[in-house]
């Protein structure tokens, strides 16, 4: 019976894992991937963490994890399908390697890129489609990619990416970027990019690989054929709650309903990172997040033994 | 004028710098230190800052601080006497420097120890009398020194100085700590440190240095003199909110009401870190305030171009 178990292990779950193991919790992380970290581990750059600056996303998830390892957290390799409550009101945590019989769990499972739903990504995926300029970017090496997206995400892949392509198109479907002003700034002073306006992507098309991205343009509804190698899509994400979302309230895009103090509808349940509900979606904030739920789990735990 | 001027420079501000130059807003650090940094630059070592492991008080806070300077933040030193608020909705915050005028302000000044309030305390304040261990802790190797408080502070400046002196004793009102548990254990298996429980500091005495520490028995008021070279004061915090106080409401205890968004009860200015109602009040959770209070900025600023 452990006393808390941390579903995910990016920036909330390891964060969890650093307080938990200093308040000498009993507990476990679980990680459905092999290589854990989170979303961060596929950012090419993260300058926004506060203390490391120009971090790369991989470098900067292995220091959360040795971070937490050096406090004596245990990481396991399993993947959450659903919650039980017990009569005596604990838990049990159903995974692909076993159940988990716990008091508490603190769900950082986080959230995953949002797919386009168009033709060909899917059987193109892997074949020049790719959700991960970091992994894939160095395979274009003097090619022309494609990034969709408008985001700090999509701003990032396209000045990485134009290091080493020839030309990066950034496909947008509004007239402006939602990207941090010094991203946009950036781009817009790198020659080889060039942004497509008020476009969405219909197809990504090819000959067992990506050829070309199909666009059109959500004013005039004029469609081209843009010719292309690559097609990074960053086009937002969307929470891992499926296996929660009859245990836990969740909001209508699929969020965790909680609030900073990630206490959620389930009392014993807590939500850290970008799985719950919040304004702003950051490694600082989701590493808050796992302080402050393991401050939650320690209250509720202080005041059932009452 | 200003986009924002932000006040303090501990982790909230800094943070709350780096978010705002990478947004290129126009702004400002005030810091009426001329060594900011924040309260952590007096804490022996931080262990929970996620992804830097076992670094120094100080050492973080230079890092927070270069991190800022590197994308351009401008630090000056002025004390913030208050905020006044134009007929144009624009604010000018008033400092020892002189005025600032800004269109939004981030109050990030933070919190400062707390006095004991007893008798010798402020006449031996630097002649034994300190609340920073690792500012003056090195002043004793070899003799005995007094840590009053019971928290993650009061637990760290203990061992801390148990390091280096003959021997520690920690006094705290109750009966058991509210540091984290690894600390407490820590404590307890440190054979020089020895705790003096449900007691408090009723008088600090000597002759021109600390000599001794009057303790009194909260249970059965017994009063005892405590030998002592060095009397180390770590009873918490008090939010540095007198020159704010009557522009933003604040709770009893003078901290500034304002949740996870930083939403102040005036539009236009924001409040970040320890200097605000919050449960958890860590290096991780100011930093994520400082992120929080730029995008609030920022929405404020979009909203009243409209």
């Amino acid at each position: 019976m452990y006393d808390t178990v941390i579903v995910g292990s990016g920036a909330a779950g390891l964060s969890a894992a650093i307080y938990a193991s200093r308040a000498e919790l009993d507990f476990v992380v679980l990680e459905r991937e092999a290589l854990g970290g989170g979303q961060i581990i596929n950012t090419v750059s993260v300058d926004n963490y506060p203390g490391l600056p120009g971090t790369g996303g991989f470098e900067l998830g292995q220091k959360f994890e040795e971070h937490a390892k050096k406090l004596g957290a245990r990481i396991e390799e399993a993947s959450a399908t659903g919650i039980e409550k017990k009569a005596d009101g604990t838990f049990t945590v159903l995974t692909s390697a076993g159940e988990y019989d716990t008091r508490t769990v603190i769900l950082a499972a986080g959230a995953t890129h949002s797919r386009l739903g168009v033709p060909g990504e899917e059987e193109l995926a892997g074949a020049g489609v790719s959700y991960c300029a970091t992994c894939d970017g160095a395979f274009f090496r003097g090619k022309t990619a494609v990034v969709v997206g408008g985001g700090d995400v999509a701003a990032g892949d396209a000045l990485f990416l134009a290091r080493g392509c020839s030309r990066v198109y950034v496909v947008h479907r509004r007239d402006s970027l939602r990207a941090a002003a010094v991203l946009a700034s950036q781009m817009g002073r790198t020659p080889n990019i060039e942004m497509k306006w008020n476009s969405v992507v219909t197809e990504i098309g090819g000959n067992g690989r990506v050829e070309y991205v199909r666009l059109r343009n959500v004013q005039t509804g004029e469609e081209t054929d843009l010719p292309a190698d690559a097609c990074f899509i960053a086009v937002g994400i969307v929470p891992q709650t499926d296996a929660f979302s009859r245990t836990v309230r969740v909001d209508e895009k699929g969020y965790i309903v909680a609030g900073e103090d990630t206490v959620t509808s389930e009392p014993g349940i807590f939500a850290a990172g970008d799985i719950r509900t919040k304004r702003l979606r950051q490694v600082v904030t989701a590493a808050a997040d796992g302080a402050n739920a393991v401050t939650a789990v320690q209250d509720f735990l202080v005041r059932k033994q009452r």
